[in-house]
């Protein structure tokens, strides 16, 4: 028997008509360095409504990709809002990338304009004459010199709206069809692509404003640190248009001191970035302490949530941070480490550094190394998989088909799973150390040496070993000032680890390499380590 | 361009399994007068597939009904579980309609099975020998005697559930399809068949847990005083499911000494209900105090929520009341008054006291008495429309098709928007007063007399008049001991309002009467009038 619902489709064109008009007095500000831009809103909606106007006019139809190479800020919203409610598909390029990299996703992507940040014209131009579907390219923020390339017309952003409609009728899409285009962050390999649908993203932004979820709502202001090239930016700028939240977009200013001057002065209730940006925001803070007593929470994912992280933000600043897990792949959203209300003490600490729950929409799975599912008792291990509505079933052009399994994907994290449903995330499967027979966690290891008073940052990586296949080789970042030797931060570890797992090789560097998105870049301290770069301290020796 | 995203559909099956499973220790308590009956989420689940073996084993099949003809208790919830997990649709019969309708309805709905509260066999047994399509009747609660019908077999609830397996593998199934049914109250005519999706329960779920929902979360406990035969309950069972929060039932003790009892005893942290049933409530607690302060969150909707009980509520015992609207139509759901978080003083308490912003997935639109739309400005009044996922689209059976208007539903309920999202309802269609080219609104007239300190309770219905076509006739019932007249009721409205708005007739009653779901009923209160019942007093003379 059907129902007698109405046939609606979940669309991003609905957000935004809803969202620009319901609540065209929210704020959006844009960090500058001096004055910030403040727009509404409202404003962003018409502006949104000139650039879809703006496309129609270079000739974009029916789901053709527009690729923005940007900062979080205004005009990058205004194309999260504009193409995919205009029916196009939104693909949003890492900046951070190699200029090769970028190429290889914008041709793959098959990628017809691009909206070029003009600070950012410099990175792009050696991009553009590789480029082979391009042939828009739009400035915005600044002058369109600097940019050249045969069959590819160059325009300037504000020339381009002046003089366009302020609306637009946003068309009716099929609720499954491509809203927007995300590649994966390299960590592990090649950046691979993921279509999400207007029914994703709309669910997704439900989910986000979820009270279990990050419970965005009419009246927070969230800082969306995260780049919007990145996995859309965990979802907030959709989240934040379905309720009506004001947004602060850092533009290019990510450092610690303009962070924490944006916090003091923008006061956001919300904010949310990779672990690494945390870290410098709390050593920026303990050296030029700034006001950040707006935020009721701060979200923390893309990678594991150091302990001494968390512990040291609540405690000196008394700022809950909010542990979350995700992948491109899940939209991102995929877990949120909000404890259950009735555990309190260790109990509950666990549960926040934990990964998180799983929500209703997102299953998940844990394959053991036999293929065989392995228990959710919260001890066994085993990949993850997960199966949803906003997770991914393919990748764009049916790359690596051996990454979904019977329509669940293979997410490559290894864990286990609580019967209530919370995820402990103890590795990448590629980054695990396998060592005699037995698994070490690298991020165990990690966060137990970083659990030293002088460990700025450390990272673990497995080297080869001729008699145990694989042990740990510790890169640590030492604070300003401090001395500990392998030998004592050996010392350390002993009190919490069994012996076999106690590491002996250590290296000292100023600095742990990051990928794009700012996550411990793990291949490149292998390669290091391969090429002799790294000096390693031997402690058996 | 098709998405990558995975086709999962929204399903009420997976609900049942996650929050069965990773929420199973969520409290389910049923009042018995008693020590309260208690069981948790999972063993909820676990008789939730035992019903759904048993169902089949009676022969139910694709999409057959199950109707209820139950209390809001634990056996209801398990019904509510198992029915549309197991592919089968629910069918909420209202307890309270007279067996005549109860049996037109069952028939229009071609139930097949009925599972029925023991305490209300005396009410069901006029009810089933008129019934064409039944063929089971499962008595929960109790022992099954006292049923009898040509071609019906009787059941125990629990004799049926006994031996049979905790699990059911719910099958896969099109989110399109019906999951439950619910018929209108009949507040203005014969009740009207509403078919809900799996799809627009998960949304309607999702929206619930939303924080500027009824932002239902893990830790609540949700007292559902609201009948889960009424609308769905609100949708509070199913998003409890999602999110894992506690339920408390209230069963038949519906009476204000044991809600207030409930409350003091089982702690919620949210209850929903009608006005009339948190004015029985004040009364209580004023007669008799007990400790509500659990409450962070009391909703109240289904009919204008009279200022004066806001305030006192809010006044004496420091509980805030959310005011929304819905229908059974909009399943129900329809817009939540959380105010602008920047609102303050008495325009906060403006919005508070409308009938809340229509969300994302709720459209609105106001059409004139011209059929021309009217605008969103705060002012302007006109019949509201509505479209989203989760508004029905159709009557089950093609009823009243001039209810619908270009896929929009017509509502009957007259109001303005405001810019910023906002519904005011002035009244029903059916109930305006219109006089000498004028309209009043009877909602905003009661409003007006209930906040008289000697008023316990107001309704306003039209009366025909031979100069202005039609006056309203106040019906009051005074407070215990109080002895306000006409003309002083009436002095007192002076003060805020036209003359020319000023009601002429009044009538003092004991009670107002009330519909199956504690509203106002004005048909019956102008039946009582046309049959010279009512004794009024006629200020004019
Ligand atoms: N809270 C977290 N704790 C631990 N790991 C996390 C967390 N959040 C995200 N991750 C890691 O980040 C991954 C998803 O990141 P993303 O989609 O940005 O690409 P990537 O996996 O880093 O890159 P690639 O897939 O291209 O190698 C997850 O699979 C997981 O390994
Ligand atoms: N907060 C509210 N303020 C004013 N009216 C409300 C409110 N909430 C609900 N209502 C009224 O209740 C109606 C929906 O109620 P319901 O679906 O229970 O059936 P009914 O309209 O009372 O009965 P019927 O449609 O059979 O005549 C709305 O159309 C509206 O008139
Ligand atoms: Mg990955
Ligand atoms: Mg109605």
């Amino acid at each position: 028997m059907r129902s007698t619902m109405q046939d609606v489709p979940l669309s991003v064109g609905d957000l935004v008509r809803y969202g620009t008009s319901v609540h065209s007095r929210a704020r959006i500000t844009t960090w500058t360095g001096g004055e910030p831009r403040r727009a509404t809103l409202g404003e962003v909606g018409a502006r949104a409504a000139r650039l879809a106007h703006a496309l129609r006019g270079l000739g974009v139809a029916g789901d053709e990709r527009v690729a923005t190479f940007q900062w979080n800020n205004q005009e990058h919203l205004e194309a999260y809002l504009a193409v995919p409610a205009m029916g196009a598909v939104l693909h949003t390029l890492n900046i951070r990338l190699h200029a090769d990299q970028v190429a290889y996703i914008a041709d793959h992507a098959e990628d017809r304009v691009v909206i070029v940040d003009a600070s950012l014209v410099p990175v792009f131009a050696p991009v553009l004459p590789r480029l082979r579907t391009v042939r828009h390219v739009i400035v915005a923020g600044g002058e369109p010199g600097g940019l050249a390339a045969e069959g590819v017309e160059v325009h300037s952003y504000e020339d381009l709206l002046a003089q366009r409609p302020d609306t637009f009728d946003w068309p009716e899409i099929d609720e499954r069809d491509a809203a927007a285009m995300c590649y994966t962050s390299g960590t592990t390999g090649a950046p691979k692509g993921v279509a999400y649908s207007h029914r994703s993203m709309y669910l997704h932004s439900m989910q986000v404003c979820m009270t279990d979820g990050m419970a965005v709502a009419q009246g927070d202001t969230v800082l969306a640190v995260v780049p919007m090239f990145h996995a859309m930016s965990w979802g907030l700028p959709f989240a934040a248009l379905m309720v009506g939240a004001s947004l602060v977009l850092p533009d290019r200013f990510l450092q610690p001191g303009p962070l924490a001057d944006m916090i003091q002065a923008e006061r956001p209730t919300i904010a949310a970035a990779v672990p690494t940006i945390w870290h410098g925001l709390l050593e920026e803070l303990e050296a030029a302490p700034r006001d950040v007593s707006s935020l009721h929470s701060v979200i923390v994912g893309g990678a594991a949530c150091p302990p001494s992280l968390m512990e040291r933000f609540e405690e000196r600043y008394g700022v809950p941070m909010l542990h979350a897990w995700g992948m491109t792949e899940t939209s991102p959203l995929g877990s949120f480490a909000r404890p259950p209300a009735e555990a309190a003490g260790s109990e509950r600490r666990a549960y926040r550094l934990s990964q998180g729950r799983l929500p209703a929409s997102v299953r998940g799975r844990l394959i053991g190394p036999d293929g065989a599912p392995v228990p959710h008792d919260g001890a066994s291990v085993g990949e993850l998989e997960v199966r949803g509505p906003w997770v991914t079933g393919s990748y764009y052009g049916g790359e690596d088909p051996e990454k979904f399994h019977d329509g669940w994907l293979r997410t490559g994290d290894v864990g286990s799973l609580t019967p209530d449903g919370f995820l402990r995330l103890t590795d990448r499967a590629k980054d695990v150390i396998k060592t005699g027979g037995e698994w070490i966690s690298s991020v165990e290891l990690e966060n137990s040496v970083m659990a030293h008073p002088d460990v700025a940052e450390a990272a673990v990586v497995a080297v080869a070993d001729p008699k145990w296949d694989e042990r740990p080789l510790v890169a640590v970042v030492l604070r300003d000032g401090a001395a500990a030797g392998a030998p004592e931060l050996r010392e350390f570890l002993a009190e919490k680890m069994a012996r076999w797992q106690l590491p002996e090789f250590w290296t000292f560097v100023a600095e742990v390499p990051k990928t794009s998105v700012g996550k411990f870049d793990k291949k490149t301290l292998r390669s290091r380590h391969a090429s002799g770069e790294l000096e390693v301290v031997d402690t058996r020796e």
